[in-house]
């Protein structure tokens, strides 16, 4: 059951070099390859054009319209955190600005995913501080009740659990589970290795048809030509 | 990490008379009883006007617009069962209709909660089958990748793990972990007697300002009458 | 400039007379005797089949996720009147239920039009306590920051004064301005006799190309049969 | 290139035989029994519970917010004709109301399918003249620029070619192509015909795993019983 | 009651060096300023990233799909004015270009405001003419029906009286009242030198929970550090 | 009817010089040159700024989630080909991506429109190979489900040809048929020629009501200033 009121002050991290290691694929990759589960609803885009990020997830379970617990969750921060922001029920309040920004930087974060809204994103984008939201909302947030810090959240429909890496960038958000972390970046290594052959053959005139070998199966379905 | 392809055959399912016990009460007393968590997204409605559930969750991830393990879950439900389908990504597909529903129903299956698109639903509210769903859609799915069935799921931004319990009525779908079905009852059934008495206060012409106290803290707060 | 904190508890009421005149007729006949303007968005839709209401609006201007000003503008009802609830910001919380229900009804209110959520509709249904709104949502609000009561709010698009008459039915909700409510019904009465004219002659087969004199205009304009 | 200012005169229609003979069968299952093609999008719902319609379509493209062509199709209705109305954008104004639904059926006319708003829904249902519409919307149209009438159109993402059958119900609505219509009513009694036999087994409590006998494919895709 | 067909061709205008001074403020500072009333929804956005703008406003009431007042307004703008466009209804039609751009510019206009659909927005962008829109579409408007110029209008849910400022930049659009424009200066004045302590402080790496000594209200509502 | 499981490789394309006329005209132009009909729905976005494209559309009817086809479309590219990729049900997954980019572009395909989602927006930008599409989603597709290539599709409203030229840009996807392409570019042309002179007057400072000759017929049909 989904705890409110309370702050976990000690999560486990993944190895640095591994989530360094993850930071070199796009979301659409570690997505598949992770067997294509993990990515969040496509509704979270980011703040300004070329926003990117990946780092160990901390999260902030908010209130509707209260973003109180994002000056709760600063304090959690270590170096390379990315501040991953749910709510209990939808609220597209502007939760964060460039305030916050600067605080979530100076205490080492690197980015915040939230199911909600931002607003200063000028701010942000000269800052350079990546974001990834449902909304831009100049409408601020107000500061009365409880949520948490460091539990279990369902950010834009996927589960994260703190210490989960979150890679986000023009395509998307997805979460690796903090356990996997090596196995995924190793897995798109790999995707990307095969998508190199593939992309040389490709631009050098073959055919999908013959590089994946679909034109029995799609016989076998009973494709017509004419 | 989300598994793909597996079946969970034995899931743990609360106290029958717990469960029994819980569904006197609606979503929104239970949802506030249990301290504002646990609500699915507003956009999960019946789908004919009436439909109300409460039972244990047996819980299948489909993948999109693939309705094959919904087969695959009809095989593990046991009386009094509501299964609880997720998706790997959004999908509004007509996942479900009157012929899964029979299955469903014949194996003990009291209803459906699904995060997708259902159709037949006439036949669903002449069965009485109720059914809380994302979109009714006439569109049907096919059967070619495996997703899972009992592993925990995120159905509508809420995490259901099997066994929780979901309650559905017209004011939407709430989820309650198994092991606090008991003392959710108890809160539901405190909150209940408390607003029984408030709604007779009410009904004779008190104000809310007197029964719940709030003059002292509007004046403090600096409203003003004119 | 919008006043926050305030209750006006003195406003001025259209003639009894004319409201109950007014109830006559339906949104869309009234919409088109005003001359097509008054007309709330659509996305305001009754929170059960059947609900209508119509009369004098007392307004409320709530913060988002947060009904304490519903709790003080019971207190500024009188017998027949309207709770019109607008928002500061854009909010799909439940702010109202049927606790609110009863208190209005025992206050003398007659319904409430809400651009937000409501919830506790099955409820409402059985006591045919009408509202309109935008969403159902069983989530709840908070009571933590002012809003104002009897000051002019813009709901779903239209800008309501406090004393204007508001009519809600199957097809929407209209905003009649307080001063114009006679006018309003003679305008609405005479659209009805002539639709009543039009009906009967449709009704024996005539076209309306024929009814309302159009296949000249039709041809100047180089409408084409082949 | 789409015509605008035409109105053809003579379109051809289907055996009023076989019309009559697809009114027995669902959207979902004419949808099915097509394989799969001619399905509206599910925005399009029936204006009040239960509509159902099934009949030729007579086809008007509207202008945004302009419904003059609804009353040059009046004139072109024969009995049993659906009318099928697209709009040269997208619009949700009301372009329909009682009036019309008077006309139409005056002239034959049994339901109206539009991909925009309707109004007087209250009256609609009285009537029960089926509608399926995008929207409820009391604003009404004007009257100032040239559509046509019986050209093929796009409705909510389907086109009907004049004399194409619509059938409308809970589901949604699908197109028949005209000459397909006696083909498409054998394959619906097939489809029904074997969904019979399978609801039986189901209802007996055999599982789709069995009847279908899925099992062998899932064991093959890897799916693991734990 | 809104007038239609009427043209006020003498409006007052804020004073020109308040306009300055509020142009230096963002929409989000001037929201907060103003205790957080006057903003528009969310929807409405730059019609080009970088798009800015702040002026008195001079009002357009459109009808659907029609611009004929689009022209009517531009013989009333003064050097410095920016246009406020609503509608009577939704419309996402394209109500405005680069033909208007122009237009407006020629006659002092420094941007738009409209609560519907503009298109050519690369030239938009070439020009630098700042618009805020709900839509971008090519769909032109008709020249059909009279809407009105320089009365208060309800824009994306916030009211504007001619000579209210409106702002706008990345993170929405804010309207301070006419008389209120100095003291909003001053708010925003002191709001962001406030802010400019803050940032120094967060930057240093305090804590907001310090700065704003949120700790011990945090304490007193039950969080718990584990 | 929609015929599924077929490829057409001989399809007719329009003149290529027609179609280099044609890409100097924007979408906008086209449009109203063509009397406002063709135009795709406004969902339809650029998948990264400054995306354009023209040219004779080879069609893909696609299932939902499955890009199947999108690998056989590749193999009917001939130079200057823009893919117009249809679904036969609403899907926003991930159809297409750099990989599909680099083939179509290797067969001489230029561009892309599909009511759909893409992803590695990020490389569409770098490589400079125009999208238009519903949704950016990282989410895969599968390849199960046949559809058909070169059939006429309808694609976000659309009804496209295979051969009929699409032209995209920032303000929408216009569709224009094949055998008007000629025409359109005439009337195009003719249109920016009057636009052009129009817009020297409007920069001059004299007003669209002079231009156009607006005031009597505003005067006629009532409009007032005051």
């Amino acid at each position: 059951m989904t705890e409110l009121g309370v702050v976990y002050t000690d999560i486990q991290r993944p190895d640095a070099d591994d989530v360094a290691a993850l930071s070199h694929y796009g979301s659409a990759t570690i997505h598949e390859a992770m067997g294509r589960i993990g990515l969040m609803q496509p509704y979270m885009r980011p703040a300004y054009d070329g926003a990117k990020l990946c780092g160990p997830a901390v999260t902030a379970l908010l209130q509707p319209g209260d973003n109180w617990m994002m000056h709760v969750v600063a304090e959690q921060l270590t170096d390379g955190d990315v501040v991953v922001a749910a709510c209990t029920t939808n609220s597209d309040a502007g939760f964060f600005g460039d305030l916050l920004a600067t605080s979530f930087r100076a205490r080492g974060g690197v980015g915040l995913v939230i199911d909600g809204g931002v607003r200063d994103t000028a701010d942000l984008a000269d800052m350079d501080f990546p974001v990834f939201a449902k909304a831009i909302h100049a409408r601020g947030a107000v500061k009365e009740t409880l949520g948490s810090v460091n539990i279990p959240v369902t950010c834009a429909g996927a589960v994260v659990i703190p210490g989960d890496v979150v890679v986000g960038d023009a395509d998307g958000v997805v979460v690796v589970p903090r356990d996997t972390v090596a196995e995924v970046v190793e897995a798109s290594k790999a995707r990307e290795a095969k998508e190199a052959g593939v992309r040389e053959r490709l631009a050098a005139g073959e055919l999908g048809l013959d590089v994946y070998g679909m034109r029995e199966k799609l016989a076998a379905k009973g494709l017509q030509y004419r």
